[in-house]
């Protein structure tokens, strides 16, 4: 059968499935709306039981595709490659995790965007019968984001008002040509998009112009307009970036409506003081596999846009004055009952 | 047609050739023995007309995609997605590359494996049918990873004699269903391997038996010896880390003879004072993309497996106390005249 391709979206033609995900959170995200749907939440602290936070997220990443096989009912020998990446310094996060599991691995990296990057590569390599059952996951910690991107919290330092709270979590999901579940249907793969943003502080601003241009080439490509999902869901963009993406679509003629949702907003209350909202690869991770999965799986739930936003910057590339290059990948998953 | 698989190795069924390639690199590795094969020397220094390394380092990249697409005689519309990765903290090098270029992008990271990494997952893509046609690109550049990961040059601290010398370079290749060129014909992907070496000046010692796991599950998933192959050519092991690899490979009843090369000990003179000689993302990428591809096209090589190792540590992994865990991945490429 011939592949149905747009300029920037593959379509799969055998339905690469979801078949476990699992979603695990610090105390904080734990506290807020989605308490009731996360796989777990680390109660105490979010040491979680290590003596670094660096350690800590890498027991999330251990444990979220721990979940995520075991919520599969499948055996690690059936997982034939672990897909993975996170915003520590050469993703150490993903690659020491990967060292506890005797499965074929995958480092990624694509910022805050690496929940759809890995599903979009793992369901074209499912997809094209290269592997039956690959896991991917991504994580993100709010201590060890802020130690390495901005300032060690022992300054105490005061946050800026566009600023986003980064997310303590990690999630994992299980894609397989086997089993069941809601499937992966098709893929955009963003380009790197820069409109000159230069405050690392706004890193909404920066991600939104990336989520346009995803945006449009999907709904060019598939030859669907934002009506034709049930949700259409953000990474991180935070309250700015997503009215940012809001008006930016509608100036091409789209209008995002109440079927536009942004991670960032959805997994903190407004009172837990996260300013623009949560940030982070362990945001779009742990919202899609915890609340949107659950939907899926009901029904609730028919189709859904995950658009996941990346900012690719470093400290580095900061001191030395560039600006914030941002790119945003997307997948569309639709539910089981959706025939 | 059913797709052939190992346990950790993918075999293609579609023929993804490698239609185009290129290699720059730094006044230094152009002094060396392979002056003759590589795409492009920058002769002056190794600023690349930058202001600062990593701007250069950048720079060699897109210089590298740029030279490409033109040896692969085709447009940059012709090209579907961009997949890349470097050494440098959240992969800042390819990204913003990426950023110079209307095409998708997909940033990986597999530190000095990346090379070999890009080429599978790019093999895959285009054996699947999802794309026509991957540009894959890799980088590394002496003073920014020295400065990253050790020390600023200007300390002038002493080499320890087990390390090795960054290549300066960058090394992209266009993997396409279409045109003439060497063909990949499987993937290995390698599973993480920690044998607790700690010592972060001997990354050849800390990736040997990754590479050794991987070379193992490659002769048993594709029923090859080492003989047959033209070529055996790991990533950047150095003179240390082969000799660790010969003789892990002898313990496993496999003789790895005069057809095992690695890049490291092949891109410098020994009197280059390179120590255990080169590392690298750029090693393995300007070795394979300079004299191994022209042998691949000429027909003095036949059948190549390049096998690019990684040590998948941070200076933050190090600070606390972990060992090295290593990677490697391995493409199998033959000549065009291996009918």
């Amino acid at each position: 059968m011939e592949r149905k391709r747009g300029n920037q979206t593959v379509f799969f033609n055998n339905k690469p499935k979801i078949i476990g995900y699992y979603s695990i959170v610090g105390p904080k995200e734990g506290k807020g709306p989605l308490r009731n749907y996360f796989s777990e939440i680390e109660e105490k602290d979010d040491f979680f039981g290590q003596k670094t936070y660096e350690k800590a997220e890498r027991v999330m990443i251990e444990r979220a595709l721990d979940g995520a096989i075991k919520s599969a009912n499948v055996k690690y020998t059936d997982v034939h490659l672990f897909m993975a990446g996170d915003l520590l310094n050469q993703i150490i996060s993903s690659s020491y995790a990967a060292r506890s599991f005797d499965i074929p691995y995958v480092g990624v990296f694509g910022a805050c965007s690496t929940m759809a990057e890995s599903l979009a590569l793992s369901a074209c390599l499912v997809d094209g019968g290269h592997f039956d059952t690959i896991a991917c996951a991504t994580s993100s910690h709010f201590s060890t984001a802020e130690r390495q991107f901005r300032f060690p919290l022992e300054l105490g330092n005061q946050r800026p008002p566009t600023s986003q709270w980064t997310v303590t979590g990690s999630g994992a999901d299980i894609v397989s040509i086997k089993g069941n579940g809601p499937r992966i249907t098709c893929a955009t793969f963003g380009k790197v998009t820069d409109y000159g943003i230069n405050d690392v502080n706004n890193m909404g601003a920066a991600m939104a112009p990336a989520a346009m241009n995803t945006l449009l080439a999907h709904f060019k490509d598939a030859n669907t307009s934002p009506r034709d999902y049930d949700l259409i869901l953000s990474g991180d963009l935070g309250k700015l970036g997503s009215e940012i993406l809001i008006d930016l679509m509608e100036d091409h003629g789209y209008k995002l409506g109440l079927n536009y949702k942004d991670c960032g907003q959805i997994i903190f209350k407004r009172n837990q003081n996260v300013l623009m909202g949560g940030s982070g690869c362990g945001c779009s991770a742990t919202v899609f596999n915890s609340i949107i999965m659950k939907k899926l799986m009901t029904g609730e739930l028919k189709k859904v846009l995950l658009m996941a936003t990346g900012a690719l910057l470093s400290t580095t590339s900061t001191q030395q004055g560039d600006t914030v290059p941002g790119i945003a990948h997307a997948v569309v998953i639709e539910g089981e009952k959706n025939e």
